[in-house]
């Protein structure tokens, strides 16, 4: 069984739309934060410090298939279970259970990757997944 | 060949993350804004118009299926070709294509339902496709 | 001294800009979270349930000045510090201060009225404030 | 008279909030990416083109000051007008008119100053205005 980290969110009137419910692509914005959140607390240490020792910038998206089943709304608070449902090569597979208490809200399913910013330019690659961090997150 | 319909996006400053591109739920954002533009151009009115006359509020997204291929960043103008792969008979599936000129970012799926709400209720049904808003998209 | 209740945040990745630093809107977004957890927490019901009851719809902003002092990134919680400065006939002044444990990174303050929408209308108008609402927030 | 620069933006369903109306947050994302705009038009390069041979990363907000005459709804195409109302030693102020047509829906002031990072820190400082960028917006 892989590791599940929950991460909580309270949802915002910002966060709904004009029909009253939460606007989707916020679903996307908070399993993006609960994988950074589950790296974090799997003792990676942020972003922003990993790319000063490694030069890795985050774990960009290639692929995210997400499906709606109930609406959230705000006030509420809502859990995101997050795993890693498989690890590749180059790429791993995170899980995201979307909850509101025992409600299965939205389940989503990310592929990411690695990267690193090419030397001397704005672009960036995918790279193998470093075996230290996959050691933390088992 | 379905009809599709183009819908240009200038990428803001507040649409980018830290590593500098565009943070990826706006994608999703871009895309919705594109659906909803379909059917304005097809000659379907605003949803907020639509309710009055016929209850149904808009086409809330069941499943979303998005392949990111190529990074965007602001001051960049994007277009998202939107089209109706799929008329079933309670959901719809649009294709949408997010291009900058000739090269392909992102692609995604959204399989949508047309909503109503239901009667002294905050809760919403899915209803079968209106066959005057399918005639008129076609 | 008037009332205060305190609502936190954590900042996420979405949440920042290319600067690295959260995009200063979403100050804007948590201090209007932050003032609709004052009204609930002082017992105010949520606007979709307020306005079956009454017609009032929420506390549109008239004004807002913000001022920054220092930046926040991801990863951190932040902390809004909600009061009511002045309640006037027919609007209500916020000040909010957002601050991460001790430190004061923003100060808002904002004019509020509350509004109910004209019968048969998408139009709104400001009302007296609800003598019932101001009792609760005291 | 200083120079005016518009810049257009159409409102998404996705800016708007329950009430149906835009979510002021995006008002403020809107001023942002038309001073921005505003840079670009007048021949200055984009921040992540500027730090790289000046080291100045952009223009953050130290203050902004709102106000909101009238509503937006999506579907409409909202003009942005920015100018530049005052230079000072280390800051400017910014005046940014959101209007819809003829209609003026939101009027905003902001304080921003040029800013680059400290070397070998996450740190950033306020720099005086740049001569150069100055006589570009005149």
């Amino acid at each position: 069984m892989s590791k599940t980290v929950v991460y909580e969110v309270n949802v915002m009137f910002g966060d709904c739309d004009p029909a009253g419910i939460v606007f989707f692509p916020n679903f996307a914005k908070w399993m993006d934060a609960s994988s950074l959140n589950f790296f974090i607390q799997s003792g990676v240490p942020p972003w922003r410090e990993l790319v000063k020792t490694t030069g890795i910038i985050g774990t960009p998206l290639l692929e995210i298939n997400t499906k709606f089943l109930r609406p959230a709304t705000y006030g509420e608070t809502l859990q995101i279970h997050t795993s890693i449902e498989e690890w590749r090569d180059k790429v791993f597979v995170h899980r995201h259970l979307i909850k509101r208490g025992d409600e299965l809200l939205c389940e989503g399913t990310e592929v990411r990757a690695f990267c690193m910013r090419l030397p001397d330019s704005d672009r960036i690659k995918a790279i193998p997944v470093p075996a230290d961090i996959k050691a933390l997150c088992c």
